[in-house]
């Protein structure tokens, strides 16, 4: 693994976010990472990130499709630009839509592997498929459509940093 | 509203879910009611819950739409059954899959109101509707099929809390 994820490049002003920001003291602070064409994540949920006795809750689930595929729909969009993580213009994305998939109970106690495969990039939009593997078995699937942040609020953000 | 909740009829065993369970100290412990036939919770986002300045973030959002949505499920399977709440067998329902469409940025700092209809009682697979009004303006749309938990597994957890 490179010593620095997708989230370590996101501009200070964007970095809050509850799942991935760096910066939320609260928050997940998902890590992610390129392997090959696809992307990975691992996270170890905490005891009380249950559904029901001995397996995660479906919430966190969603949450970690959620900002692991945002966060390497930034990294594919620099990747697509040729360009390093650390030049500006910033990339960001949010997400349009997520469907999530429940395969099957993931197990509580272990650490999980959300990994990631860029479907498509199509102008300011780029569709990505993930999945989560516990224990070497896939129990989620997901599939996220995350569109750019508008250049003008990313200033705004910027700027108000300032 | 009534006196208790939807969750507030789940059986000890199965009331520890971080995103519903009234015993998970560190969750949210989201309550739904009845209001015709639709049902709604109200929810305040915490500060933390952030992904831009300003706007709640998604997997939070998801995770509303997710726990709301099972509570429906179980609630709608006893009204089907014309049997009241606090009777036995007890229901409960796990999300098969989950859609979630972010129509807009969902302020932060106000209370949320999601609601939910249901779309679908079908053996024991419940389909449900939902979207979420921030400040009278619906931001948020999803879809959830809900299945019933397994007779047995609802019995081996009962059994476990003896």
């Amino acid at each position: 693994m490179p010593d620095k994820s997708f989230q370590d490049y996101y501009p200070d002003a964007m970095a809050h976010c509850y799942g991935c920001g760096r910066l939320n003291e609260y928050g997940h602070q998902i890590k992610s990472y390129w392997d090959g064409d696809e992307s990975v994540c691992h996270f170890r949920p905490k005891p009380y990130h249950i559904a029901i006795p001995g397996y995660v809750y479906g919430g966190l689930l969603a949450s970690l499709i959620d900002c692991h595929g945002t966060g390497t729909a930034a990294a594919a969009a620099y990747r697509a630009e040729k360009r390093a993580m650390d030049t500006e213009p910033a990339f960001r994305f949010l997400t349009a839509s997520l469907h999530i998939d429940y395969l099957k109970p993931t197990p509580l106690g272990i650490e999980l592997e959300i990994r990631a495969q860029v479907k498509e990039i199509k102008g300011r939009r780029v569709t990505i498929e993930e999945w989560i593997n516990a224990d070497g078995v896939t129990t989620v699937r997901g599939k996220i459509v995350t569109v750019q942040v508008p250049d003008q609020l990313v200033q705004e953000l910027m700027d108000a940093k300032k």
